[in-house]
């Protein structure tokens, strides 16, 4: 197995850019080199996360401060319970959303106070940090009409107006360019190959910098 | 009615000091007054509150960091759902616990950093703070002998040890000694009138010294 283990690559990105088909396709390259892969997902990939999901999702008068607290829960017991204990047995970490997902949504989009948000993540990641983010780009309405296509149920996050969708992709574009080494843009338009294509140039050369080194 | 209305009144302490018995006391008097009163607990009085506590009580592997999330979730949306509300419509709110439980738990209790619960708690309680705060402080073997006698369900919270119930009156003390205005040691070793009639003389100084402005 290459030395590129125990690592962990988030997906992010507004709602329709592709980031489950993505991760599977990531994971299937990955495991494919032998690594052994964990695919999970904020905030349901816990069981406070899924409790958290459900009353965001139901909860009508729902505050965004109280909102983005129950993120926060949800990562700080993902972390603990998932994430943690298979970076330490070596396997890769695959996760739909995690850290900028809260600074996208919470900052960019409900206009909370970058500051707080970003000390109330570090709180909630004790010390876990992504090794690299894959920030997957799209228009906002291209993205919301795959949405539309998808015929499910639409969620809360799905009804999110346009403004609101706006302000997070710039947020998102705003992390990206301040942290460069660590946030890669994917061009999410491209058909999915090429979009798969993109990815993983940016993970075989993350692995081929650490067998470098 | 007085002019002291609209105010937050909170009751702090361990398990087993007696601060519901008080605070139904307390809300007696003040509607006896001719005020408006509105009772109310954390983290049980809200929605998210109530699952938050479910989560809290059932799952096994929950840690500090993301039980602390939970309950500053159920802060927020308290806040924003229920006690801001009554607090403008000229309530008085008394509630069970609140920002000073999370300092005195998790902190305290927990050992998680005071600076990064300090700057949650402000987050959650955007601006909401207590008039005055009654710290029903009792010996520790006291307060778990009277929890014992309730004859109720043992909760998680109850069954935390001595060592860690030490911590967190020591952390409770510690917030009364460096804001002696805002929170009032009361000697809940006492019997039941006697606790009250200390209580209501900090709420009729509370009262006079409103009405003197």
């Amino acid at each position: 197995m290459p030395r590129w283990a125990g690592r962990f690559i988030v997906f992010e990105g507004l709602d329709g850019t592709g980031k489950t088909t993505q991760q599977g396709r990531a994971a299937r390259r990955l495991r494919a080199m032998g690594f052994d892969v964990v695919e999970t997902r904020e905030p349901g990939g816990s069981a406070v996360g899924e409790a958290a999901r459900q009353i965001v999702l139901n909860l009508s008068d729902l505050n965004p401060r109280a909102e983005t607290f129950l993120f926060l829960a949800a990562r700080a017991h993902h972390v603990h319970a998932a994430i943690l204990p298979a970076l330490k047995k070596g396997s890769v970490v695959l996760c739909d959303r995690f850290l900028d997902s809260t600074v996208a949504y919470q900052h960019g989009g409900h206009g909370l106070p970058l500051a707080a948000i970003d000390s109330m993540n570090k709180f909630a990641a004790n010390g876990c940090l992504p090794d690299l983010t894959l920030l997957l780009d799209l228009d906002i309405e291209k993205a919301a009409r795959r949405v539309q296509e998808r015929d499910e149920r639409k969620t809360r996050f799905e009804e999110e107006s346009l403004a609101f969708r706006r302000r997070v992709r710039e947020a998102y574009l705003r992390i990206a360019e301040s942290e460069p080494d660590r946030v890669k843009i994917v061009n999410a338009a491209l058909d999915e190959d090429a979009v798969e294509a993109q990815i993983w140039t940016h993970i075989e050369t993350a692995i081929a910098a650490e067998d470098r080194r």
